[in-house]
């Protein structure tokens, strides 16, 4: 899949990334295109396998040279080139940084400039908004005072953006209003504790929010590692809620104050998730589950499920140990 | 009792509210006020009846008309005229837009240009401050850089309000400092979830916030759907708290960081909060109530308690079942 | 140790602090340099010992003068002398204002200008940067849009700070990154809480913040009371995370989304925190110590521990109680 927003380097070979690894360097120096997940990873892409949650996409995936470390390396079909290292996702975040040169740094956008009103139809903007390069913003839109909208924005028509707000890297349906205080699209919080320093990794993601979205104050949505944060159709997200990188949050939901997501989360549609509540990383929870106010989610819910407490659990237990189902 | 800051319309006969609701209309057209909860509603003003936690409000409103459901209509007093409906606070919704067409959306206010201190006694003012209709401001104020104030807004005398501050609809005491980047007034969380798209409902409330309070850094306190949301006097928020629309907190309150309330609450006199403390909606918490860091509160409390734990218990029952009580 | 930021009035004698506190004068009016903590007084600052957790500093306390309430007088060592008082904290609230009068108040400051660039290397400075006095810039930083840096800030080289940041009374090290919307350095929620009206107690402190750091978007540091919040070397904090005042963080710590920590407490090194824990105040944090999200810290954690819960314990006996071992 063609990355938007950040330039990809075109004529990475193998031995490029082989030269990055410190590993030998092969023979046939093969042309790598991309690096991408395991289920979006083309023929020619390099892709990575790190944990056992994810054999079925391994099976399936088309890339033909994966990454992965000596004790999964077992799990490999034997029609795919391996690549082995000690530390997969550090691998991956050195060979992202080759293809995508420019993503690592969240530097602000010194190209913004005062909007000029005249590039967009019935554009109803505050003052002081400063906008930069490759934005995008529909019919009957409204963006208020103060707000910096840097570069890679798509806004689609009839969205309303609040005071206050920065957005950069994100594509924004119909109808969708973000309200002042936000802030989407800025790297996630990835990467790796080194014990001299941390080393941060690129993040090349987007932040691609729906139509009829409410984004609330002063949210925090970070854009997403390899994949994209995504906020569904129809899903209403109040006050202070953040939602780190490469959450997927599906359509109708309803999210109230103070709620976090750790990174990579799966949420299904017309999930209700009540005030302060936690969701932990690399979780899927289903459609139509409701999760209790102040609820701590460390597993998987199914769907159609009512959790509360911490560790959240079905609701009749929770009511029953804390002996509130009179 | 009049609304200040959201015009009314003056016109609205039982006929408009019974075709809006697509019920039969009566033979007496009668003349509505307006729309209220049953304890502020006026004789002639249509108000509704939604729980059984309402029935000591039922009988002593004024209210001669209400809007209910088949459910809860044998409650209703004998003398007053019942409404039947299928979803009473969605019929709410409906009327509330019918008197108030101006309070259900949020956009930013246009009217805004930099504020011109000579109109105001011994305001001190930072750069770049944009001020909207309807502004009062006392004597002694000072108004950080950035900071916007939409329309709506009293603020009396003596009062500091930082940077970076997003202030609509909203009345504020003497000698109430607001910190930096805190947005009080914006519309509260509150829409039906429709399967095809979520209804917002409008919200003609204010915050009301009371003398000497203070309201910490990058708060969000929203205004009331039918009510005002009310921070009494002497209270004190400190960082990252969000107060949701209807709540209402008494004086020489103590809420200490990232506290969150959800929506209609009431809480009593000198009550004092641990930092991350949530409070579920719709609960009546009494006066010197202490409620202990990180608790979740899902039921009432009643005065002079003090509880701790999600949920929260008395805070000796707590520390027993924790082993704490050494 | 000199205060860098805050203005010390220097002919404090002993009567002056006696009169304040409505105590009988002395008749030797000797002169008192400063107000201090225990471990951090000279031989002629007066300093306090208001809790037995302090012991062990009251005893290598260089301090001649402590003040204190009749409860702990008995631990005082013979060749000190001693101030009793009712209210500890509310006297030595009054004696601070009296050495640093300006400290009490957070009211914005008027002297910002738009940044002048020639003034500063290789500075790269977004739009409608403000800047006060007293602040110094290291080489190759950057600015982003809209953002405040008041008085007494200094920089080093290699910094970003992003953009609608409010930076005062902070000192920053090399390469570190302040993310959108942090607010660093304001007064703590520091005051005491009075039936008529609450007092502030004013904040001499200071947030220093190490080498390589990074701040999230929208956190919120408040700078210390008597002492300084500290931010350790490589230590990284991601989105709406919440320090108050007098916190100290060691050395590559990792902190995720919406943590707070409560006053005075201190952690080690190497410190990881999982999303929406809470560290109550006062308490010493060992090194090497993994904190689950969720969790409600309580007790202070010896080094090399992994907790979780509320209140936290060792995490396999969470896992234990939880039946999640499987």
């Amino acid at each position: 899949m063609k990355n938007l927003f950040f330039k990809k380097k075109n004529n990475i070979r193998i031995n490029d990334i082989l030269t990055l690894l410190k590993i030998k360097k092969q023979k046939e120096n093969i042309k790598i295109k991309n690096i991408s997940e395991l289920d979006q990873a083309m023929k020619n892409d390099i892709s990575f396998f790190h944990s056992i949650n994810y054999l079925d996409k391994l099976k399936k995936s088309k890339s033909n040279l994966i990454l992965t470390s000596k004790r999964y390396s077992q799990h490999i079909p034997k029609n795919k080139k391996i690549i082995v290292v000690k530390n997969i996702l550090l691998s991956v975040a050195k060979i992202t940084s080759l293809f995508y040169p420019d993503a690592l740094d969240d530097i602000f956008d010194k190209s913004l400039e005062p909007v000029k009103t005249k590039l967009f139809k019935k554009l109803n903007v505050g003052r002081n908004v400063l906008l930069g390069k490759n934005i995008r913003i529909g019919k009957n839109c409204s963006i208020g005072h103060n707000t910096i909208i840097e570069k890679n924005v798509y806004i689609s028509d009839d969205c309303q953006i609040g005071c206050n707000v920065i957005l950069k890297n994100c594509i924004i349906g119909k109808n969708t209003h973000i309200l002042d205080g936000a802030i989407v699209g800025k790297k996630g919080f990835g990467f790796f504790p080194g014990k001299l320093k941390n080393i941060r990794y690129p993040h090349i993601g987007t932040v691609v929010i729906g139509n009829n979205v409410e984004i609330g104050c002063n949210n925090t949505i970070d854009r997403g590692s390899l994949s994209n944060t995504v906020i569904g159709d129809g899903t209403f997200l109040d006050n202070q809620v953040h939602i780190a990188h490469n959450v997927k949050i599906g359509k109708n939901c309803i999210v109230t104050g103070q709620v976090g997501f750790a990174g990579s989360s799966i949420i299904g549609n017309n999930v209700m998730i009540g005030g302060q509540a936690g969701i932990s990383g690399h979780l899927t929870i289903g459609d139509n589950v409701q999760i209790g106010g102040g609820s701590g989610v460390i597993k998987n819910i199914p769907s159609n499920t009512k959790v509360m407490g911490y560790p959240a659990k079905n609701i009749r237990n929770f009511l029953k140990e804390n002996k509130l189902n009179e």
